[in-house]
């Protein structure tokens, strides 16, 4: 498994995705599953993928052919992540790929037990246009993150739910949503072996057009263990703190 | 999907199971999942259950028909909840009833889209034995609780995990694995539909081989919500005092 979330809110969208693959508990890797596109003052993309990682870098390679394709020939009429005009067209693209990697590795991989499965976090802005952030399914089909729910989630996602559920609030500032997806996190990996260490965290500010805020959080990154011992005694002071039921 | 929870302790075991069943989210029903069988001064065995409801209700039919055989006919050798001289023969039993229906029902559930699914965390105390508590699966294999891991889950039991992971703890009182229990049954429900009030709560205390702490936490229960408030500020409390990364 793998677990990436991202949350959008008024001042921008927060990205964060783990580096764990594994093939059964015995076989496991890192590999990065944040992918950032960007042309400065233009447009900044962020995609982070689950699921089965041949099909998420088949389409990360498709999509970086068609760009290369697009810079080499100057006579190319195909779409690209640099040449749609709204997010959503940005989105389209990204599901039209997923389905053109499921033409050829679709039917094996349904018949096997690994099945056709990848799904994918894809946002960032274009434009004039306020940022946006999506969801893509194995099927190229795509939600969008509204003011009512703002994060989304793909992977391993439910251990890290309650505490969304319960504070995210699209007017946090970025640091926040940031402090926020960590911990969301934290509780992911202590629960649960297929999430692991490094994470890639990427701070995208509205209007910015470009990127300067990403980092890589290594295993024992002192700001996360910090982090993660103080909401434990958090967590456990606020227990004591609460009194029992009388039965 | 459904959620039960149990912890063994230094000073007994703590039961929880919600009451939700659901066969799609336009079909929602409630169920009570915990079985109590006792017998003042010699047992009390436990059973919470959760999958398919067919299954579940047929291994509880079957265990209380041989209890009923065994009361009224005297010459009856067969093994019962009663007979049996020790919580890991109980839990063999329950396995053996489970293989039971899976002869009958299995065939037919494991060709639909249903599968035969069932699984159940199954404790208690028989005479001189300290209480043991097992989770025991669709196969009828099961595991048991230790000191490392005091505590079991079965059905939707990721939300609710990781603040059992980080609070729980065989020396804790009853009273407080009970509050414990309910935070994590609280987590679950804000975060999934398939679980729901109202909760059943069983404590049963070493040696005591009775049961008279045990009830329904129904909708809108004040210490609950209570409980569930005090929950949500503290965490928000943490969340908030807690540094942000310079990034």
């Amino acid at each position: 498994m793998t677990y990436c979330a991202a949350m959008k809110l008024d001042r921008g969208i927060v990205f964060a995705s783990d580096t764990r693959t594994n093939a059964g508990v015995d076989n496991i890797a890192k590999f990065r599953k944040t992918y950032l596109w960007r042309n400065p003052g233009d447009r900044v993309l962020v995609l982070l993928s689950a699921g089965n990682l041949s099909v998420s870098q088949s389409v990360h390679s498709i999509l970086n052919e068609a760009l290369h394709e697009s810079a080499t020939n100057s006579e190319s009429e195909k779409e690209t992540l640099f040449t749609v005009n709204s997010l959503f067209r940005a989105a389209r693209l990204v599901g039209a790929t997923v389905r053109e990697v499921r033409d050829v590795d679709g039917p094996m991989l349904e018949n096997s037990d690994t099945g056709f499965y990848a799904s994918f976090i894809f946002g960032g802005q274009i434009g004039d246009e306020p940022p946006r952030l999506f969801q893509i399914y194995s099927e190229g089909n795509f939600i969008e993150a509204t003011e009512d729910t703002p994060f989304l989630q793909i992977g391993e996602h439910k251990y890290g739910k309650p505490i969304l559920d319960r504070v995210a609030d699209p007017k946090m500032r970025l640091g926040e949503a940031a402090k926020l997806l960590l911990l969301s996190f934290d509780s992911t990996i202590r629960s649960n072996l297929s999430v692991g260490m490094p994470l890639d965290l990427l701070i995208y500010e509205r209007d910015k057009l470009d990127v300067n805020r990403q980092m890589r959080i290594e295993e024992n990154d002192p700001y996360f263990n910090e982090l993660s011992e103080n909401w434990s005694e958090a967590l456990r002071n606020a227990f004591s703190s609460s009194r029992e039921l009388d039965i």
